[in-house]
C-alpha cells in the first residue's frame, strides 16, 4: 500500500446532510465483493463490528428482506445488543436494515450501506435515517462517530490482512 | 346524546400535515380517563382494535417505556400481526409506541395518541410518523383510513355501552 492509498483509506468522514440523517463515508483498499462480504458474512462481522475492546457475537442473522438480525456486544463493563430487520440485500451494491439499540428500544433508525466500486478500492457510504432530529442528535452525542471510525479501522485492517 | 354530539363524535378526520405524517382526529363522547383506559387495558383493546370482522388478541403487552407489544389479528381470510415497543405512557394524556406490521417487517413507524379533555368528551389525535414519504403513502393506500375509522366506530360503541 502506498502512502497515498493509506491516506485516502484511513479516515471515516461523518456529516449530517439533513435534519434526520447521519452519513459516514469510508474508502477501503479492497475490491467491492470483499468489502460487501465483510458486511454480510456472519463469520467476518465479529472480526470488525464495533469499537476496539468490544467483542461482538451474532445472535441472529437471517440475511433476507424481512429477516431478523441481533448482534450482542460485550466489553469489560458489560453487555448490550443491537437488533433489527433486513430491508434490502443487493449484492454487492447495497444493504439496508432497521436498527434498534436495546438500551433505547422503540427508537428505530434505518441504516443503509452503499458500496461503490472505485476500481480495486471501495467507497462505503453508510446512511442513518432517524424519525426525528432529537434521535439523530442523541446518536451523535453517544460517541457514534468515533465508534464507527474505530470499527472501520478494524475492517480496513481485516481487509488488509493485518487485522 | 344530542344530535350535535352524535355528529361531532361520529367521524374520524384523517389528514397529512407533512410529507412523513398521517394524523387522525376523533372525538369520543366519554371522559378522558375512560378513553385512555380503552387504549391501554389489555381486556378492552380486543373489543375495538381493528376493523369490524377482525378478531384481535393480545400476544404481548408490556405497558412501560421499552416494553414490547404484539397484537394478532384474525379474519376469515387469515391471520396477521402488528408489534412494537412502547416509548411513552403518560396517563391520561399520551401514549406512544413504535409500530411494525409483520407483513412488512423492517418498516417501522411511530404512533402517538394524544388525549384532550373536552369536558366529559375526549379528542384523540393519533399521529403516525414514518421514515419516508413512500412508507406513509403505502399506509394510506392500504386502506388505513377506513380501517381506523371503523375501529374508532367500534370504540365509540364500546364507550357508549352499545358495542
Amino acid at each position: 500500500m502506498t502512502n497515498d492509498q493509506q491516506d485516502a483509506s484511513s479516515r471515516t468522514v461523518v456529516y449530517t446532510p439533513s435534519e434526520r440523517e447521519i452519513v459516514a463515508e469510508r474508502i477501503f483498499d479492497a475490491p467491492r465483493e470483499r468489502v460487501f462480504a465483510a458486511y454480510t458474512d456472519s463469520k467476518l462481522i465479529p472480526e470488525w463490528w464495533g469499537p476496539r475492546g468490544v467483542t461482538t457475537t451474532i445472535d441472529k442473522m437471517d440475511l433476507r428482506p424481512g429477516g431478523e438480525w441481533r448482534f450482542v456486544c460485550r466489553d469489560p463493563e458489560g453487555e448490550t445488543a443491537f437488533r433489527g430487520v433486513y430491508r434490502e440485500i443487493s449484492p454487492p451494491e447495497r444493504i439496508s436494515e432497521s436498527f434498534e439499540w436495546e438500551g433505547m428500544l422503540g427508537h428505530v433508525l434505518v441504516e443503509s450501506a452503499d458500496f461503490e466500486d472505485l476500481g480495486g478500492r471501495t467507497r462505503v457510504t453508510t446512511t442513518l435515517l432517524f424519525h426525528a432530529t432529537e434521535e439523530r442528535d442523541g446518536m451523535l452525542s453517544s460517541g457514534m462517530e468515533s465508534g464507527m471510525s474505530e470499527s472501520h479501522d478494524r475492517l480496513a485492517e481485516l481487509l488488509d490482512g493485518t487485522g
